[in-house]
């Protein structure tokens, strides 16, 4: 998964615009000097390790949070399939409810935010039991939730909430323990002008990325050094009109979080699935088997849209039930699980998402050991009971079977676990004592659930099985 | 509970404003001339009959909704606490958002109900399992629901939403079968200068139920047929102030639902748990014990406002467990629930309430038997195990215990029900098989509850025990 | 014209509703005992001699205001026009520029009146050179400028400004020396639905004079004693209807004002021209000939609207040569000019209102002689060169021949006045030398002009000869 | 005034960005082969001649219209007042009308011009008298009145009018004869931070000129053509900063408006009253004598504003006395006038000033020969009478005297012209017969004015004798 990186590599100053800031450049060099330096390309670039905190955090809460929360309504594609696109309801909605001429832009004015209590919701945030939080800097629409210099009046110091909420949240995050911070940012901006008219030339001018995407890539990661650059929005362009792997080397090499830092897989035409850091591949991506690289699952608690939407209903957002068979799933075959929620135009999580998040924790705080620091098994899901999905921890070796049916039997048939009888323990996380067990040799085991009322279960909605000694 | 009203009561006319128009009046003459009238006093008022349909209701769902929703902001007393009280909270929120001078009738304009969408609220309320439903048409606020002539500009087809809230829910509601609509309305206003007037001459004046509550109280029931007028608000005048009185007998001997109208307890100082319909003595009611007057336990989910509140966290809502609970007990002491929700100021039913409304129909698909159409029980809740809960119903003489803990040991002890043996069977509602039971004679009972794994349970929540040929 | 009021006047009360305060009658029964009481008919009110003030002041100013003032479309009808009429320009106005649902009373917030200073108002207003000032109290949008008991969350002080206007301009106008304040008030209102209830009653039922239009004039006149009440807008309904004659014994005999003010001739259908104070007949009233009655041009700057609007260009105002004409021809007739302005939504004289305002104030600094205390003269303008008007100053028996061309020949002939040669003198309005002139006896006289630059003239638009011992 | 430039000036490119589309370029070559070229230095620049359309205008009008027409408040500086200075009238204004945290990018959408007719006020324009137009593209907010590339969400197709306001006022301008369009362009904008970042770094960085200023001066002249570019706000910046003479030696040799256009000399730091086509020195210039460079006054009808501000009084607008003699002493000395009036935000010519330019374009239409096309004569106000000023038309060698003040005695005295007996015609303009005069010798002449009514005046606030034959 990681080969050394070319050796000698030379000396590779960051791209001119705009230049990281002296200071850097020489704190950089005695470590350039002792550690390999990364070229801008992608065979240099994939060979980095990716850093090891994130394949054990295993779970993050993704924050769409915009300019389309303030229609919030039917996506936070809003814009694009209003006015491109020209959708019905869309486009109904807007006639219905605002005066001819309404723009997107006015409702930049109305995103308040007025409710945006940054250590409340990292509170939630924390309490969810995700170890990660990536919020987007700035999608497609453009508006920045800092305070971009590039981005001139169209950014939430200028205009709306008139507070850098990349900031306030970042710092809330950090004073958490065990919780990094994650910036997404959208390459493309839908209607940028600049972008457009370098999508009319087919990408041969780069006013857009030498103007507003490159600078603002080195803005915030300047001032607020995410520990994951979550890069998404190609725009149908490749990663040398981004000058992707520019950015990525000196991110890399010579940023302030070189040493922390996460990227994914989204940096042009072609790019995803194949280079960058973990691998996102599609949207709500689980494969159900193992993958060779790093991927993670990017997914939404309600089922059809990223951005807060007030018509969805109950039915639109996942149980907990769901939410917990898809982490276990995830972590099963590799995977880190990004669950999406979408706050308020006025700066709340809604107390549904706030319920699913806290469900979650709950869950967490009984099964957390066959989730945190796992790896997946020889095994991801049992050949006799197939929802049964295995993890393995490295500490101490053990296994974990994770089951979300409980037997009305009271006995659970694994086939993959072969159990050596005398060594082999048998626990259910929460519950104190040691479960019993027959081997069937090569055909599995069998284990013998303990005979529990609702209020003795450790928790609902999945159980998991701990299995030491056991090949 | 009903002694038959004063004979020969002789032809009452209603109060002269507004006059109950005449065709009505003509309408009545025959109907007067076959049964007993209400004389306009509490003696005769207060023997009326409640309709049968109110008891068997056992559950409805209150709803807050008005100009409080905008600011959605502590209470729906809002206007109160912010301009007489001064409260802190609501004194800085209006700072903070608001521009100086801006008034509650400002916030008129901003109550949109765009998405109100009233079959997709009657469907929410239908799957709650509740039997009635109860609509602000008129709050403390003075803002009326429908299109007062009485209120003009101060009404939602006027200002706001532009449309007659009250008609368009009461023809949802009225379209699903097994649901009745009833409607809440305040007898005083806080800032109406009319009533301001009146209660600084001591309420020798009567300028506003002259001019303000009667005439709307005739509007609403004459336009929108309501079969509960639930009164609140008595502004701290007497009932001779309000002419309750008058209203009531116009009500019970003229009015187009004079069949069926059921009416509560709050109609001017001392008429509380007093008199009138049903009493709900104060808001949140549960006396723990049984009352020889029908009564209702008014009570919220958002534990601390009626209104709806953007303010509100998760914790602030009570759980489904929580909810299951409150309602056994009312209906085991003989009230109904009236469990509150608040709409948003956009007519959206935020999706944590249709959880909870959900999640009670849910329950009462399985346990409704043990809850509609019952009547107390001869003990209210259990002597050996206090949480258990009774109701009894009269359709083959059911006795039913309603219990939250599972025990787990498997054995229910009861100390009231005394066993036949070889008579007496116990059931699990929503579970098919008899239950085994050892009767202990004067002592009770014990009982041997099913091994259930999680899905095998007909709910969660709690259980309800069946048992027949019980003494 | 004013034949002495029935005698022995029984004591008459106010009508019931709203009583007059209980001290006020105690104060007036003294009065009473010592002077003629009005019965509440035609005929005695109609014999009140009209306070001498009135009729020399000749000048006053009307100010149309309200809500209207914020769409300043069009005119100041536009409610009706849009909602009721649905005139093209109107209703694609609203299309064009505000959302679908968007009302009349949405307008309500945005009158705000920021800008308004009644002490630069009243400046303005006495630079005109006006003796009295008229403020729509409230026109046939029912919005009270005031904070009317009778008109909750649709006045002045709830919504829109905050503040009282009526009360706010009443005082600066009342530090101005020698200018007098009354008020405009409209009896129905187009929208109301108590009058559209009476309206389609016929006008047998009367609850919206009971419960609005009657307690706020009672209101409007105690707290702000008007001495203009200058009522308009019958709704197609008698005066018996509005109880215009009950409303005006009690105005004439007890109220505060009962010495000083004037009423018009608007209180019900066949009372204009006929009944009431001086008479109005019709918007724009301009004789040309003399009238047995006091009667009063009430006209406006902008030709096609008493309310401000936006889309006036200059060549809808009048230009201050018309202006100068109209008030000599209205006071030569006898009448008074009521010149109206329509003050902007957020509180402004537009300039060019203030500018047409200051240039009548110019021209009567020179001219006022002329006009004001004035009588009519025997003729009214004259024979030989009839755009010469004349008037009357009974103060040293002076006649005032004011002509509008000055003649090239620089002699100006006059059929009407008869000149005695050795007495008669003529003089120049703001020129210090006596003029030569030469009777042709019955044939009237020339008059010649001296010879005067630009700079010398002293004044343009119009010039005032004054005639002293002359026939 | 215009030496030859340089002689075969090398073949020289625009400045790379952004380029000027090819086409232009390829037209411009043979153009360039047979014409001189400008080199991007002042030598160069400063040498051509000035298109000859512009002194002969004399009259143009100035329009202040942006963001700042929303507040209409103190002046156009109203940003910078308020968030810079903190000017307390500004820091009130807002305090008081606004909610906390409101901020100027919150305006934006409230420039709605909805009455934006750019046909009507091109009638307006037109009936002035004015030559040419200058609208403000962009003022130092940087809000572009065109849907700029480089202003993206900061211009008035995105936010506001929706409408392109250059293009439109542009069309209808072009539309009337004889009158040419003219753009003003900020350079720097108050709070743009690129441009705030270059100044930190004392201009040694240029991202703001090469991806904002530079850009849109390229964008408007290439899309709208404008005869003038009005530029304005250096910023405290060098023109080197601001590239200035790249800038203009494209607009001399290749643009598309290279034969017509006109600039002023507001280039940079320095240029100011040194550099570039006319000359404007400071804001109202006026220095009363003649200058060897053309110069222009521009200069305000309100005396205090160049946007609209609503807390203008009549006071503070100049009479059409003080324009008129503005416009005489200046075309007297040599300069243009350039008369400025502010739209409000919702697209209207206040009355006020349609009245100003309406009354200009009447005393032009009798007095308009002795100010277009003229020179200044010999001298420019008189020794004896220096309140008369002088111009000179070359066709037919007309002397023209104007004077504003008619003398008492009828009789004009000049000490500067000298009159010869028998050739010499002495005209008032507008007026058909020729005026007596006396010749004095060396000392001038007496020109004995006609006697004239008011009416009979050809216009009054100011008054042109033609002489002709005289030395």
């Amino acid at each position: 998964m990681s080969p050394a990186p070319a050796r000698a590599a030379p000396l590779r100053l960051p791209p001119p615009l705009p230049p990281p800031p002296l200071l850097l450049l020489l704190l950089a060099l005695p470590l350039a000097g002792g550690g390999p330096r990364y070229e801008p390309i992608w065979q240099s670039l994939d060979a980095r390790p990716l850093p090891a905190w994130f394949d054990e955090a295993k779970l993050g809460v993704f924050i769409h949070w915009g300019v389309f929360s303030v229609p919030s309504f039917g996506s936070e594609w809003f814009w694009w399939y209003w006015q491109k696109e020209k959708r019905e309801p869309y486009v109904k909605f807007m006639e219905a409810n605002y005066p001819p001429g309404f723009s997107y832009e006015d409702f930049g004015p109305l995103f308040t935010a007025e409710f945006f209590d940054p250590n409340q919701w990292a509170d939630i945030l924390k309490a969810s039991g995700a170890k990660y939080v990536v919020l987007t800097s700035k999608h497609h629409e453009g508006f920045t939730l800092w305070g971009s210099k590039y981005s001139w009046n169209w950014n939430a110091i200028d205009v709306g909430p008139k507070r850098d909420l990349v900031d306030e949240l970042a710092t809330s995050i950090r004073n958490r323990t065990d919780l990094h911070f994650g910036l997404y940012h959208s390459l493309f901006e839908w209607f940028n002008p600049l972008f457009l008219e370098d999508a009319t030339n087919v990408f041969k001018t780069r006013k857009f990325p030498t103007s507003k995407s490159l600078p603002e890539l080195y803005e915030i990661v300047t001032k607020y050094q995410p520990e994951i650059i979550w890069s998404d929005g190609n725009g149908n362009a490749p990663d040398t009109y981004w000058n992707s792997t520019g950015f990525l080397a000196w991110l890399y090499n010579d940023s302030p979080v070189r040493d922390t830092v996460v990227t994914n897989d989204r940096w042009g035409v072609g790019s995803i699935c194949k280079h960058g850091g973990f691998y996102t591949c599609s949207d709500r991506y689980n494969p159900g088997h193992l993958l060779p690289h790093k991927w993670e699952n990017c997914m939404t608690i309600d089922k059809r849209s990223w951005g807060y939407r007030r018509d969805a209903k109950l039915d639109d957002y996942l149980t907990i039930e769901d939410l917990v068979k898809q982490l276990v799933e995830t972590v099963s075959c590799g995977g880190n699980l990004l669950m999406n929620i979408g706050p308020t135009h006025d700066g709340r999580i809604a107390v549904i998402f706030e319920e699913r998040l806290r469900q979650m924790g709950t869950w967490l705080k009984v099964s957390g050991e066959a989730i945190y620091g796992t790896k997946p098994w020889r095994a991801q899901n049992d050949t006799v009971t197939p929802e049964v999905w295995y993890t393995f921890s490295p500490k101490g070796g053990k296994v974990y079977a994770i089951f979300f049916n409980w037997p009305i039997s009271g006995t659970l048939a694994l086939g993959e676990p072969q159990a050596k009888v005398g060594e082999t323990e048998v626990r259910l996380t929460g519950h104190k004592e040691l479960l019993k067990w027959v081997a069937l040799g090569e055909k599995g085991m069998l284990i013998a659930l303990p005979q529990l009322s609702l209020k003795q279960l450790p928790c609902q909605w999945g159980w998991a099985l701990q299995l030491t000694n056991i090949n």
